[in-house]
């Protein structure tokens, strides 16, 4: 196990109804908001109206950024900094999933910084004042209600970047699993394949020792792994939507990555994905992470072993330990392709001829991926698997 | 799964040498500190030498309170109350295990309040203003480290009580494994007990549909089972002792009890085994617990079954279910036996002539235990099981 430091303040209040809690929680930061949110979801099953009442009620002021998109824009970041100065405002509000609040972490950091706030996902620049930042979230996925990052994306170049402080953790994030019964189903199963990756990236790890985070980790992919095809019948089973919810934020609150050195290289690979193709994330990490598996899966084929017997109940074969590792990782992409998702780019309509840009975009600032190094060459050789 | 606020902010510091940073933590909290703290240990093993330097480095002034008892006592408490009024002292440091941690919390919260700081223990009074706390652990159990509780003996009576108050979390806490080495193989294993129990406490409850708790619960158990054996055979097994410090956190700091109703009945019980004779809580455990379960598993055999086929690789009877579940409950005693604790008053040297007091203590503010509750007759059976 590695040496580590693990703080993770934001507030969680979970469970029914529980939006309605947004205005007194908001009130205790500030007094002037931004309602930052995406299209018309939340207007069109009510939500909106609830937010906006406990706000009113606790008596504060209210100013609406809606229209963030999935891969939330640089442009939509860069307004949202100008209206914040304009009105003071104090606090943000992130209503949706990790688009919308990585889109308000984006803001809040960016208000008090004189520079361009892509240079903090540049690493040109490192952040400093961040206006604090509240979330109801309505789609389970990105983890971002409790996580330290944020991924935008730059429309010139079409560059998908991420960015992480400990001052981007919200302050409270309310879970209200009632809120995602009207997800649609591949709404709901990119969000699972997002959560699933998020556990993997750390679970596959070269530093050794690591039985409690390992066994964590292949509890909380266990559960997800369960409770989907329950939502996929029953998009209003409560307590399934729930499962998800939170296995959502436990995925990346960073405790399952406690005393362990991630990957991240598959979502280096996708972010080149869903930036220039515009895909869900999950459904181009649904089509990287089987391809990565096949890559690199011989640096340690116990480990692979390890999650095809525990993750996915298959056999050990004890005399060909590496048959065992390929049926977890041909298991994994049954799985996908069970609850709707892409694992090849031809299944996405993504065409072939830019690969080698993408793996010249992904490398850019040198090797990928912490369990195995991966330069150009590695890349696209792994989006070539996954053709 | 039912509703529920979560919020933990204690960083953690885990790993090698950490202890030498605890005098720049503790320097951003306060500039008086109490250091709080058991027998001799610290100073036999160096522990002490080197916390100080780090202190004396960051500028502090230091008062000491040495002595804390295991079980801690009331008496001690109101002394160290006295000394950080006179001394004006802005922050506790406790160095040690749940005893230091429990007693510097009970300090804490009596500086402010005009009243008999044992009120918050019998619920007479609510804490308010508490002076920071910060943790060195130097023995992985109560899990005090990271949670909202305190429980303290008080002498007149022998009463053992607990409350708790977010307030109480301790601001840090400083883990490293090392520390552990030099625990005396029982002192380990009462340790193990106690972590293990306060997963079992959350993990026996009623409420339904709690998949991923009940798999992190698992999860945590497994760890601590399989690691334990290494330490008793290798004291000096950094990755073994790495495992247990930080399952025992993670038992306690009630992630593993969100949207879950704990039972906290055997808690109750051993309280008033370790009150009147003054053993180690985790020996008391090792005995509560098996007779506990015998008496309530038919609440939920299916549950029982559960764990005995999930943490303890029992084979599932499923023409058989209670039969799978007694089984479970069998391997957990002989369990407790292979680590050397008791399983029975009898040899823990207790004997059989205050069961009906104990019972009766117990159970003066109601039944104890959410799962089954149990009133004095309850209490009394189960006591007697323990024979």
């Amino acid at each position: 196990m590695e040496n580590f430091t693990f703080k993770n303040a934001t507030k969680i209040i979970f469970g029914k109804d529980t939006e309605n809690q947004v205005g007194i929680e908001t009130a205790s930061y500030g007094g002037k908001v931004l309602l930052h949110y995406g299209g018309g979801s939340i207007k069109k099953y009510g939500l909106y109206g609830r937010i906006l009442k406990s706000l009113r009620d606790a008596g504060l002021k209210i100013i609406e950024l809606g229209g963030v998109q999935p891969n939330p824009r640089l442009s939509l970041v860069k307004k949202g900094i100008d209206i914040c100065r304009k009105e003071k405002v104090d606090f943000i509000l992130a209503v949706g999933g990790g688009s919308a609040i990585d889109s308000a972490k984006a803001v809040a950091s960016g208000v008090s910084y004189n520079g361009d706030v892509w240079d903090f996902y540049t690493g040109k620049a490192v952040v400093d004042k961040v206006i604090p930042v509240g979330v109801v979230l309505t789609i389970p996925a990105a983890g971002s209600e409790a996580s330290n990052g944020s991924v935008i994306t730059n429309e010139e170049g079409l560059y998908k970047r991420a960015f992480t402080s400990e001052k981007l953790r919200p302050r409270f994030a309310i879970l209200n699993p009632e809120i995602s019964y009207t997800l649609p189903s591949y709404q709901t199963a990119c969000g699972v394949s997002d959560i699933m990756a998020h556990i993997m990236e750390r679970y596959f790890t070269k530093v050794k020792n690591v039985d409690l985070t390992d066994r964590l980790c292949e509890a909380t992919l266990k559960t997800v792994i369960s409770n989907i095809p329950i939502i996929l019948k029953e998009p209003e089973n409560y307590e399934a939507r729930a499962e998800i919810m939170w296995a959502g934020t436990i995925a990346h609150n960073d405790i399952l990555g406690t005393g362990r050195i991630g990957d991240w290289g598959s979502h280096g690979m996708e972010h080149e994905l869903s930036g220039i193709y515009d895909i869900a994330h999950g459904a181009g990490l649904s089509i990287i992470f089987p391809a990565w598996m096949k890559y690199v899966y011989k640096q340690d084929v116990e480990k692979f072993a390890q999650f095809a017997v525990r993750v996915w109940n298959v056999e050990p074969d004890f005399k060909d330990i590496e048959k065992t590792a390929l049926e977890g990782i041909e298991t994994l992409k049954d799985f996908y392709e069970k609850i709707g998702l892409p694992i090849t780019l031809k299944e996405a309509n993504i065409p072939f001829d830019r690969l080698e840009e993408m793996a010249e975009k992904c490398t850019e600032g040198g090797p990928v991926g912490n369990f195995v190094r991966l330069d150009k060459s590695d890349v696209l050789e792994i989006l070539k698997l996954a053709r």
